[in-house]
């Protein structure tokens, strides 16, 4: 197969530079596919490696190239492969885990620690156009899904596998903690998952209205930062009733923020769950022990997902959830460099930024 | 406090009729409430107490006052009654339970060996203008619901605690079996707590009607039972998709008869799970053990509920589900034979059929 | 019936004194015992409430009757009292929850808000020759146990609590954090459920040889307080193996204190468990966000108990677990100030000490 | 590499015979080791296929190799081998899935609907002097395992896989229901879970004091085949107790027998759990279905095993669990007829029968 091609793709410099710019296409082994990614979102992530070139213990020591929220075409099939064929479009899951480590087993394979996860350091992300990826996590589209609403299946597993992780109750109370991309998925979910009352915090009344916008019904909470966690608490927990029994039964935490998780403790109900799916530093002081304790409340913790793009197109597919009016802007692959400044500037207010090459003749 | 009122109630005797007649009103005791029943539903029970004298050992033995899907106005509270107040409209849970016992202590209190439960023999129930129960079962209704929707709590209930303890997945495919009362309550939950496709069974074409117009992307199936429940059962799960996949995690199985029950086992998905809400016969033949062995299929019953007033009454007060296209017919508790026999003829189609006692002053 | 006995109790004074002095004795109402406690162990909290005169919010306002692991005779008998009889040897459950909140209901009695716990403010203690107590929360002691055995279930269900919400993994590796009184208990009960290999952390070589002693293939690992809790746990992970799949899937931490918290966070397996049963201070620094996060490592809080009572004398009856070896010292009733006084010093060594009223004639 | 060995074999004929003959050494592929097998034990699976020539739906079509609890010696490594090397003793899993189904991605590999499973037509298992099999599934034994406790790793497998997703609870009672191989494994697992008392039964006084021979404490009940299902299950309830509390939460069915089955459910605590181990007939009758719901007593299933070899290998070596007495038998690879003949005949009274290629120079 000829895969000589010219490859366009967008590329992290270990100089903190966003860089269109070639890249060599790898062979195809048997068990992969090669990919024409018609769309790539931006992910918090991918901003965080431009700017910091490292996530947590993985640095950024060459060129990279980002995007792992990606839907495409399938252009060639490699050797034994089965489940897709030329033509197919396909959402891709990003994460490549290896198969024989008791975690891959025991089914988390998301903790697998040998995972090849796209875009991040070494491994070539979508923002090119040409991926190859194995074939095992590509997954065909129905015919009612557009390649943006592909792409978005990766963020929305972020947020499922955090609320399946969090065993909702049919119709009982849920806070949600952030109401940026991650926040909103997961409020999408909630909802499809029948709980009420729902109450979202933010720090921005911009982001608040978006999310009513979103999910009407929601209940918008701004957080005043002039009050302590434990005073935010009680306000919020006004908002569900005067009762313990009326206090959310689960929590989903989606900003990693010091404040933010120690506030979401004072207002679960005794007995619940708080969910920690947003990530932030190493470490967070004033860690509310003896009110979790008191309380029995656990604490879970959400990293990335597993098994969810089979149910999350399904979803979609079936109209359960409505994923669209999470995408703000969309830009030409070779505008990348301008997607990733706009995504990163709060002031813009953009929630899901798409990277599309769906014009493209190969 | 005088309670020598005139009190009409609705008796079973034990030679199968049903009779319009006095009933003492006993003393209130300290934690008891007095409680005017506005709406009470009728049951399935209550036609089998009445046409069989029995319900599996328990034997009715003398005159009994009918009724256990209440909701009515308090009217007098005994001492130490600190949760309603004289003027609440509430919810009535049947059931109460020893709370002494293991069961109850554990959380099980459906499962109290030492229940009264109002209505069942020799507990005289809500069919009747007074009813003296214990106040930590009665529940208030927020003002945006009536009687009707306060009686409807506890059939929800039935179909809630199924529901809760299939721990359906969200985004999954499941399947109904029967679409009477429960089959249909248990479709509004379903359908609430966002699983997709939801295919729903029955025999009789009208109930499917009658599920479609009550959830309209609702997939039914008429069971043909001119084929083996293997044969329905792979037609059922064409609907689903051709792949293993895609068949449902979870069946709801609300009927109780043999060969629903088997047909659902040919239905679910490997490692799935059949919860049994459905009560039938004593024992049924040709189990189908291996089907399930092989596919470590969990197979779990559910036995009325517990805990589940507060949510219900949440989720309908939310509009989470919509209960009333339910009722399909309503009569005054002095007409309540009249009612009792049309619920009792399938050719009639009712669903749920209301007994009212909304004009009476005290 | 009589109860103007002579009533000799061990009281805390608000000005943090010891006395031993008369205490009235309340008249039995119905569904109560009146017990002669003929042993009561001493607790952390004991000594806590009399140093500090409080624990967490609970303030001791006026004198306190102490004790609430407990043993004893059953000397009387309220109406309707049905599960014991003049003469039984019973195990005293404390607490008395409210049986009509959600938590009592669902089961989780423990974490009742309106529970009666005796020995805490203003619930007089066992510490007495007369009490009081609910008789749905005593339990009779099968002829093959002493009344000391009787009074050890209590602390022996603040570790079975811990370790039953921890569901231990059959034949999976257990790290145990503190070798107290209640790493203790945990520690036989982490043996008897199976675990291996079991290493368990102290600072104190004493209370680490005193393990080794009660549980002869445990794995002792005296905690460095130079190295870090990073340092100290990659310590403790050698010991388990080289491998994240020999790391203990499950850990029980009964310290309470932020450095051993953290530590154990360094050691659990990725997906596993860490269960804190130690209490501390109300918050603490440090927090280990992004490891715990990385890994999904799930963290729970045990808060006393519920439902232990006829599990542990069942396990203690039938040889599952031998708590004999626990008792260091034993005083008489009217040396309780002697007895809690040693129990306070931690150069005595003492794990369990026990107050005896085993010789009175009533 | 060459493999072009002697290599004897014991295979199953299409005509019901057992053969000692030839077998063909396939090549190894990457990823691939060659087995010297050393130890085999017989299951009760292998005297199937030789009487019956069939296991359900999978028929033996020509000769087949059999063995699947087995341990032996690596004598070659293919490429990208790691986790072996030449000389290490190990025991074999002998399913070998497709990593690739999402019954393998969500942990639940023992249900892959493409394994490959040695001993099972068309896979060659381990009765032959060598074996290829995917590096993956094959397991290092400790210094301080016999190859002989490297093959009972399987059979101990399957009880430990029942046992596991049985939740049993630390100090509760337990039945067990046939003393056979794989009753007799899960009772050195309950025993090792701590659960008392244990009750096991069977029809064969022979095998019921092998089993109080191989674990003293448990009490033994043999089924009166005179007395119905109810009947022996009260007989067995009244061992434990005569109250619900004391009837034992969790059983373990390891019979696969419908009145043993039946006799189960009339013995498990109102809201346990009966667990089926033991397979049988395709369907059954007489299935007890209101004593089960009534109760809420969940059935569940369990076929086969997954992620158990690490776990069951580290407790035999760590002395958890002792299965050498499990061995009544052992044989010469070139008897391996003899021993087969042996371990069908249930008069020979025979557990485990192992046969043996311990002096081959290769």
């Amino acid at each position: 197969m000829c895969i000589a091609h010219h490859n366009p793709s967008v590329q992290v410099t270990a100089d903190h530079r966003i860089e269109i710019k070639q890249n060599e296409v790898p062979e195809l082994k048997p068990g992969e596919v090669l990919i024409h990614p018609r769309v790539t979102g931006i992910c918090g992530s991918d901003i965080h490696l431009w700017k910091h070139g490292q996530i947590g213990d993985l640095k950024v020591l060459d060129n990279l190239v980002l995007g792992h929220e990606a839907a495409g075409e399938i252009i060639g099939v490699g050797d034994e492969v089965k489940n897709v064929a030329i033509g197919d479009r396909v959402a891709i899951e990003p994460g490549i885990p290896c198969n024989a480590c008791f975690l891959c087993r025991q089914g988390d394979y998301n903790l697998c620690q040998d995972v090849k996860f796209i875009g991040m350091y070494p491994h070539a992300g979508s923002m090119q156009r040409y991926l190859v990826h194995d074939a095992r996590y590509v997954y065909k589209l129905p015919d009612n899904m557009t390649y943006a609403q592909g792409a978005l299946v990766e963020p929305v597993s972020v947020g499922y596998h955090g609320v399946e992780r969090a065993n909702l109750i049919l119709g009982h109370g849920v806070m949600i903690a952030g109401a940026g991309p991650i926040g909103l998925v997961t409020l999408l979910l909630v909802k499809a998952a029948g709980c009420t009352p729902i109450v979202i915090t933010d720090l921005s009344e911009g982001r608040l209205a978006f999310a009513k916008k979103l999910v009407p019904d929601v209940i918008t909470y701004k957080i005043d930062p002039k009050l302590s966690p434990q005073e935010n608490g009680a306000q919020i927990r006004k908002i569900f009733g005067d009762t313990e029994l009326e206090a959310p039964s689960r929590i989903l935490e989606c900003t990693g923020v010091e404040t933010s998780i120690i506030t979401c403790a004072y207002v679960v109900r005794r007995s619940g769950l708080l969910m920690i799916i947003g990530v932030g530093k190493d470490t967070f002081n004033n860690f509310p022990f003896m009110q979790l304790s008191f309380a029995e409340i656990d604490l879970k913790f959400s990293n990335r997902y597993h098994d969810t793009w089979p149910t999350v197109i399904n979803m979609i597919s079936n109209g359960i959830i409505n994923v669209d009016d999470l995408v703000t802007h969309r830009f030409e692959l070779e505008k990348a460099d301008e997607a990733i400044a706009l995504a990163s500037d709060p002031r813009k207010g953009s929630i899901k930024v798409l990277i599309e090459d769906m014009q493209s003749k190969l």
